[in-house]
């Protein structure tokens, strides 16, 4: 796959664009499967997950919607080219840190992508821009019975689908919404918000999922459940709790604005004014920088600036792009400045 | 006096001209005198204080060399017009916080100032860019002498010039040095290199004199001793430090540009970038980051700005200015917001 030209790019979910973008960035929903010829990865030999591998890699290929799909063997990439597929959240930390044949189909827009030995045999992923749940599981069932056509899934009468571990039998669906809580965070209430979330049976994740920190003021939530109910009944209770949350984060940030309009402005000001100048800047601070400028930016205390650039900047700044960008390996110090020449190529002054 | 226009300009002593200006900010010598008819200030009555202004008013303005200069009625100036005075240096916060008739003569480029009624009778200040004592004494003698043609001054055959409190006494002089210090500050050394000095009997002091802290890296280097010596002596007993103390700073400099470039580049760099977007800031962040963005030009990390502006904006970004330039009072958080516009509109991005 031209990883370099990924690199340069942005896929579909971090356009910016789609329902509520300003607080909701992406929507995704995953689903796990496994085919019934084989053992569970963990109890496969690598030759049976070189076969998986191929046998997936030729049915992807008969399959029309899937034309135009790269199929990825993550074996055979080096370290900057698999954490480069973890940053656009391609693949996950497990697959890429993993050993023994496996691999990631990925669509070119990035609306879709197909993990293959993770945890599961297949893990099947579609990430849409903005807060769109129906669309989004519109097409993962379509994608997912055309795979099911030539690819017999192991599926139990009564569990439903058979998982690796058992909190994802029945669908083995995740779905997930990505948003951004910088109003929440500044006002601090977080966590009060998350304890409630927790409380009706949803998982809140970081930037990187599970055991990430909420880097930049992103949050992802999910559902735990994945067993007793149909994917519909699933979507529907992680999607009932959106509007809620927009509504909680477009108050705070309203608040904020009403009584704390000179801070906030200065904050997110300031924050542009050091993406623009800084000679040396950790991953870390970029994040928290760009997180006040998207919050700048959505407020219209900033008006030089797209959300598309933002997202793109969000991503690109990360260790394994710069150097993909960069075109060779860089230490943390050269990552540090050769992102501050990045950061201030993007954001001209206006 | 037009305050007004004070405001809004810059003395002569702040024009980043001078030998070493890139080092001494400023030198300045003062003369403690009494008048022989009356008792030190303490002792006076309060019609033996406005007749001491009354005379010094009506003397000075006998004197070629003092025409042009503006007499200026403390006890009737309201609480900023006072600490624009004090902000200026042409007289102490004593002279400001004191009661009773006093005043300040004031020469309009700022190179001499005369405070009437301080803890002395007469207090005779002249100001020069970069290290420049020698004209600076040879100004302060002639206008000294002028003064005492026509004014007797308190005068003891051994003692010498008699003063209020006894650590005047003798040549009743200061001579201070003005010196911003960042290379010795950031590379720690500044401590070590101040003990050295006190050994050697001479004070140090922040941006404001006694008791005030070092803000944005000024320190006034003067003599503690007045008596037993000639004024020659004293102030090549100055002098003579501080060739010593520019090495000690270049060497700090050069070291950081050589071992720490990227990190100087950047603090420098973001310190314009903060100067150039906060919404609010403080007087006491200003002057830090104002430090380093003279650091910058000094060093050519920064080239779109004149140390001669930097040097207005340490004085015009001060309270008293601040709110003299906006025409009316502003408490702190106006001040603050005031601040970053006037910080914005005099460094502009280039």
């Amino acid at each position: 796959m031209k990883l370099d030209a990924l690199a340069r790019g942005c896929g579909e979910w971090l356009r910016g664009t789609g329902p509520d973008s300003d607080i909701v960035v992406s929507s995704r929903i995953r689903l796990a499967r496994n085919l019934a010829e084989f053992p569970f990865i963990r109890r496969c030999t690598e030759t049976q997950r070189r076969a998986i591998a191929r046998l997936v890699r030729e049915r992807v290929a008969e399959v029309d919607a899937w034309s135009g799909t790269e199929y990825v063997d993550i074996q055979g990439l080096g370290d900057i080219d698999r954490q480069l597929l973890v940053e656009r959240q391609l693949i996950s930390r497990e697959l890429s840190k993993a050993e023994g044949p496996r691999a990631v189909v990925v669509e070119p827009q990035e609306t879709f992508s197909l993990m293959v030995n993770e945890e599961d045999h297949l893990r099947l992923q579609v990430m849409h821009s903005g807060f769109d749940l129906e669309p989004a599981w519109n097409k993962i069932n379509h994608l997912d019975d055309l795979l099911e056509e030539r690819l017999p899934f192991a599926f139990h009468e009564q569990l439903g689908y058979l998982t690796a571990c058992p909190t994802n039998v029945g669908t083995g669906l995740r779905v997930s919404v990505m948003f951004h809580l910088p109003g929440l965070v500044l006002s601090r209430e977080i966590d009060k918000v998350f304890r409630g979330l927790q409380k009706m049976h949803l998982a809140v994740r970081g930037l990187y999922g599970e055991g990430s920190q909420a880097l930049g003021d992103f949050y992802q939530i999910s559902n735990q459940l994945t067993l007793g109910k149909t994917e519909e009944q699933l979507i529907a209770r992680v999607a009932e709790i959106v509007p809620q949350l927009l509504e909680y984060e477009r108050k705070a940030r309203q608040t904020l604005l009403e009584h704390n309009h000179k801070e906030l402005h200065d904050r997110v000001s300031r924050a542009l004014g050091i993406l623009r100048t800084a000679k040396t800047i950790s991953s870390e601070e970029t994040l928290l920088l760009l997180s006040s400028v998207r919050l700048g930016i959505n407020l219209k205390l900033i008006t030089d600036i797209d959300i598309a650039t933002v997202n793109r900047l969000f991503l690109q700044t990360q260790p394994a792009h710069l150097q993909k960008i960069r075109g060779r390996e860089l230490d943390t110090a050269e990552r540090n400045e050769e992102r501050a020449i990045f950061l201030q190529k993007h954001l001209p002054a206006a």
